[in-house]
């Protein structure tokens, strides 16, 4: 039966196109495991949308469950692949297809690399403006299937706001073509919305309309001390309000963390040890030198306020690449740590202090915790958690996780700001959405998927 | 069987909340046409998310029809009520729960006027940037099915983009409750995507958590006069990447269309009429004084550059009104028609040129069409026409519809940007969206409403 089936595929698709056997081996399932061999039955290596679609009609007619395999970044679980499954590795449909100027649109193969999208889209003086530190592996694919953020989403949006068109694949092979590169479409049901942020649960993301930027011409930075957090949200809205739309970032570091950060790496503290919050504050605009003094101006009247109690802005491009640093090269946190532990909570604005406080409190307390480490996309409402523990136990990570999470309902919180569900949180996802909310889901996923064959046991 | 489904509802809502009779006839179906009586079985007027759970669970169970009424100003067919439906009316449920400066969010119930949550916005220096012609009557929740879209959709995004949560019921009176006020949540599926924009088909939204901005401080507006519709896009362009995300309107207004909004009403025109093309510009800043004189150095150097011909910015508040009065007065248009007849299409920007010229020429020709008007949001991708032909014969109309719409599919245009399918285009879907998609739009449909009692025969 399963023999059957491989060379029904082989047959369909060309033998270069289904790897087992040692080729499987020789793969992995996610960037941190390079050295684990994947176990699959087999992995496709589609070249086409219709490679694509063929490969699921055969695996749907044998209720053969599919995984499915994008740049392998994600973080919590999504590509984890059990040895009876089979891998669809969207590696090979890397093409970029076209970029618009005029549209400001680039439509691209799901297997194409963020960073190539970003070197593209450069190339004609426009923006693809989600990021984040997996860029240089992390497929767009994978990346739209995930709703990733990152750290322009104050300004830019989600992944979500980012996509005008999808193509997909359905569990059975149908193909939703729903590519337009077009801004606005109310004709009836969005039906690219299903895709996003799906986790690859409910259709495989073949091809994708994004939508560019103008690319900006000046990029300021600075960052800022401050002991209370209510002015950490009286700045955020102070900078917002008088940026008017060139604020691009507005990243919050808790005074341990920025110790850490700049005390374990490489990197030099900007501003001394002595204020409870780091804020790190960034502009893109069109004029290098009014854009610096007008943050000047900005971070004078603000201190002038008493609304922050001390500033330094970046003066060159190699203090840009400093301050950047320290906040992206979140390895130099994880590496101090025993054992590491992540979360990505997200919750309202005004209640993110109180919350950071009681949580790293209660941590701290534990057996078995030694430190917690926060920042994150305060503007977002979205917090990183890196805690560092004595060892790898079900027990203490069970435990870490009660912590975190169960305040969050109360609070109007989500479990995921934007790594998603995967296989790890899925136990907790009632603490983030309602019986009637995971109802609801599982029937989408039945519509949607009946036979249940698309990245099973993951999300739901 | 009606009698006692009516007595039920009475029963269980209570006698106030159920009008029949006389009172069903003194109510109508749309704002257009005030003086035909409401044909309906009955009118609920739920005043809470438990009242509208109650009258579906009733209303599901004996397999009746239900129509949503929100401000009724939806522009296709998309509260057309029949004799044997029963209203859901959403007008009591008008409170705005909350206004938090801090997360910048509004919770309101659905039946909230748009004007109130501007004014309610604006109380605390923030806004809510969605607006259009009919925001002292269109209800949110409205809004928010149709995915609204109007004058700043540029900047802001389109209604999907500026909703945080929704609570919607199902059919079957389920409620689903995703209400948070988080910018992010990837807990799994994003549920309220589902009722954005599928038009009451789904689910009928109760109340709903928005995301406001900080208010303005300063506005500045030119009109533009260029010939050459490639131009037009070039000005787009250097505009957006000058004025580094201050840009907040970019409308297009041809010749013809300019002349006759400048003429037939109370309004004179701005700039002479030697363009073919008018462009309407419009900042939103934070200091009047040097955005006036950024807009005016980028005026001068575009036409120095020869991108633009002439240009006049407002010089003054009665400036702005008068600038802006022109081009969202769309009434002076439709006055000025023997019969009218509106679209609202989306296309690629750099194919709008030739489309509407190609559209325009072949409509003129047309016997029974006196002249064609075009204006509308060109950043967006989206124009709307106004057909001025002699009579309201269903053989014209559809002549005129043909024109129209054919040539979208190839150019991977939508026959409706903002307004929706509703009634009136659902003969066209198909020219937008493919039997695939269709397909699995009636099984979402299925799948949210199996018996399909909600906005019977709209959309689908």
């Amino acid at each position: 039966m399963v023999i059957k089936m491989i060379d029904e595929l082989r047959s369909k698709l060309g033998k270069n196109k289904v790897l087992t056997g040692q080729d499987v081996q020789e793969r992995y399932s996610h960037i941190w495991t390079m050295d684990q061999p994947l176990a699959a039955k087999a992995v496709i290596l589609p070249h086409s949308t219709e490679d694509v679609s063929m490969a699921l009609k055969i695996c749907h007619a044998h209720q053969q469950p599919v995984v499915v395999h994008g740049g392998l970044t994600n973080l919590v679980g999504g590509t984890k692949t059990l040895r009876h499954e089979i891998v669809i590795a969207l590696e090979k449909m890397d093409r970029i297809e076209e970029i618009d100027p005029q549209s400001r649109t680039m439509t691209v193969q799901s297997g194409v690399i963020l960073e190539n999208i970003h070197q593209t889209a450069e190339s004609e003086n426009l923006l693809f403006p989600l990021s984040f530190g997996a860029k240089g592996s992390a497929q767009i694919g994978g990346v739209i299937s995930a709703n990733a953020g990152g750290l322009r989403v104050f300004r830019y949006g989600v992944t979500r706001q980012l996509v005008l068109g999808i193509e997909a694949v359905l569990a059975d092979g149908t193909v939703i073509n729903s590519l337009k590169k077009i801004i606005k479409d109310n004709s009836a049901y969005d039906l690219k919305q299903l895709f996003i942020g799906s986790e690859g649960t409910l259709g495989i993301i073949t091809r994708a309309v994004l939508k560019l930027v103008e690319a900006p011409r000046s990029r300021t930075s600075a960052y800022v001390g401050i002991n209370d957090y209510t002015q950490v949200i009286s700045f955020l809205k102070f900078m917002d309000k008088s940026l008017a739309g060139t604020l691009s970032a507005f990243e919050l570091i808790w005074k341990k963390t920025y110790h850490k950060m700049t005390t374990a790496g490489e990197s030099n503290p900007p501003l001394p040890y002595d204020y409870e919050y780091y804020v790190l504050v960034e502009t893109l605009g069109q004029n290098q030198t009014t854009d610096q003094h007008q943050l000047i101006a900005l971070l004078e009247k603000a201190i002038d306020q008493k609304m922050i109690l001390d500033a330094v802005p970046a003066q060159s491009k190699s203090d840009l690449d400093w301050f950047w640093k320290i906040r992206e090269d979140v390895r130099v946190i994880s590496a101090s740590c025993t054992v590491d532990q992540h979360f990505d909570v997200s919750l309202p604005i005004p209640l993110i202090g109180d919350y950071a406080a009681n949580t790293i409190a209660t941590l701290e307390k534990m057996n078995g915790v030694n430190h917690c480490y926060t920042f994150g996309h305060m503007a977002d409402g979205n917090i990183h958690l890196v805690i560092d523990k004595v060892d790898h136990s079900d027990q203490l990570r069970m435990a870490i996780d009660q912590v975190v999470y169960s305040p969050l309902q109360a609070m109007g919180g989500s479990i995921s700001a934007e790594h998603g569900i995967g296989e790890h949180k899925k136990a907790y996802l009632k603490l983030s959405r309602s019986p009637e909310e995971i109802a609801l889901m599982r029937r989408m996923k039945k519509m949607m998927d009946p036979l249940g064959i698309l990245n099973m046991g993951k999300v739901l």
